[in-house]
């Protein structure tokens, strides 16, 4: 299988991108095209000893900046490392696109070149949260910033096709983000979008709160994409709150300093299990195909991470069965009562 | 001074109102009315040896459970703790009401016996924060879940007036919480609201984003109360679960265990910073009258805090305060053009 990686697009350059496909194509048994500037790239391949002939470079002139916005990249960047990745998955010459870039360069891309799922309104980025039991979905954290009840409703059946796959569970749970766990609680959107979820054939278990989203109540959460942005943003700014103050005040008493070096390595472990960098990347569910975003900081071990859940999303063909269920969806509609 | 306190409403009963109650009246030169059942509170005040002739005892022979509605509060329970605590505000016998009981209960006690302001649409809730560089204020944080432009307009002149008296700035920074820096970034509601907001003379720093909450941006963050609700409890969800996944990390490792008694101060200092139950609870605005609203957890010194908060907004008047700005804005409104 092969999985086309945008390599310019990160922070850090081309070399997390490098390291990470050199680190897939050995673990993971995955050919890896690296796109992007061509001198730029077989340098960098030089210097890291990228000699594995399971990557391979294709050369993208242009390259997105982060400021980008996505209409200027439909309109001027069609010769970019991420639009030119994604024409690979288009034209069959790779299964997945990986992309550490401009977040709004990856969807815009993946929506010109690869097309909406038949009868997908929204595409939703769904991420993955720590949680105390595992990991949970939520979605959309960003694509759409004003939903309607239908819009949640099809979110639900795409990250409950993104959860089964995830999880290899059956039937995930899948809860509505709002404010209150009784049904009436909500906003005019999320109250409506109850309705249709309690009346879809997916295992609903309701509102969840944000306090729950991260005790692991639910392993799809929906909401829409500003609700989402926010309360991922809000969560990565407690964590690094926490952190800092957390330092403050162990190194700001001599015991503290003392006990430092015997809890640096549980330390570790806790960034790495609240690390999101860590966890593969959010797929751009509601395309034709399979796009991976990761973040614009990735290391090279969060790019190898990406490509395997994007080898893993192609293998299950997660995009097929999300147009399946969707299809089924608007073929025999939730019976819901219109509301007053 | 006299402060009224909805003593019934708490998760832990009268016990921890009484205590609070007894350090604000030795420690803040205030009396405090206790509000609830005479009998019970006559026997709890006797057991913690409360004799302080600043305390004094008004019956109220209802109470109200945590899961009852705000309307059925209004129409059957208004002879419960908080309807009474209210009305000693509206009848000059109080100059301020504190309760740790069931939120909609208190608002909706607020909202008839106390009423609007005049020109206010809507009250709200309004929160405090840690910062890394100190506090903040979040509004609204549940007392509206849709709302419009020129409610969150509202919020912030009333957030502006409750920050100058917390923070004793003349300018509080105001920020609207959105998902990007940029003035075209957010939804419908904050794109509009953010015109109005720049026209306005409030000290507008623009979009905060999620993750700017907590670094200190902004001395006021602007929502509404779905989103505020929402991320609030977000974020008690992420302290609350790296509590739990430090503390497992660091009791699995023998270093760790060993580690432990010396970071333990400093981890209690740190469970204090972000302890909000600490900050003195969450003012209503917009009625006429302070109200605060304390967690149902709160512990005695929460609820001397409160009634601290309580008596300072008392004493600068800032329901006053806020009834001025809000005619001020009314008789001249922000020059803003007709959005397309």
């Amino acid at each position: 299988m092969k999985i086309a990686l945008d390599a310019m697009g990160g922070d850090h350059g081309p070399a997390p991108c490098i390291e990470g496909a050199m680190q897939a194509a050995k673990e993971l048994d995955v050919e890896v095209i690296l796109v992007g500037d061509e001198t730029t790239l077989q340098r960098e391949c030089a210097r890291l000893g990228a000699t594995d002939g399971r990557l391979s470079i294709r050369h993208a002139p242009q390259v997105v900046e982060m400021h980008e916005s996505p209409a200027a990249v439909a309109r001027k960047k069609r010769d970019s490392s991420i639009w030119i990745a994604t024409e690979l998955v288009k034209h069959g010459e790779a299964s997945a696109v990986v992309s550490p870039g401009n977040t709004g360069a990856s969807m815009v891309s993946s929506f010109f070149v690869l097309g909406l799922t038949k009868g997908v309104e929204r595409p939703a980025i769904a991420t993955s949260l720590p949680t105390l039991t595992g990991e949970a979905i939520m979605l959309d954290v960003g694509a759409n910033v004003d939903c309607s009840a239908k819009h949640l409703e099809q979110f639900a059946l795409m990250g409950n096709e993104y959860g089964k796959h995830l999880f290899r569970k059956p039937n995930p749970r899948v809860g509505l983000l709002s404010i209150g766990e009784e049904d009436s609680k909500g906003n005019e959107v999320t109250k409506e979008a109850f309705k249709l979820l309690k009346a879809s054939t997916l295992n609903f278990i309701g509102n969840v709160e944000g306090r729950e989203v991260y005790s692991g109540t639910a392993d799809v959460v929906v909401c829409d994409g500003f609700i989402g942005n926010v309360a991922l943003k809000i969560s990565e700014g407690v964590a690094e709150t926490i952190k800092k103050l957390l330092i403050k005040e162990i190194s700001s008493s001599w015991l503290g300093r003392l006990a430092y070096p015997l809890i640096a390595a549980p330390l570790l472990n806790l960034k790495r299990k609240i690390d999101y960098a860590e966890f593969g990347g959010a797929p751009l569910l509601g395309v034709n195909g399979i796009t991976i975003i990761c973040h614009g900081r990735s290391s090279a071990k969060a790019i190898k991470n990406a490509i395997r859940r994007a080898k893993g999303m192609a293998e299950g063909r997660v995009h097929e069965l999300i147009q399946r269920d969707i299809e089924e969806t608007i073929a025999s509609p939730s019976p819901v009562e219109p509301s007053a």
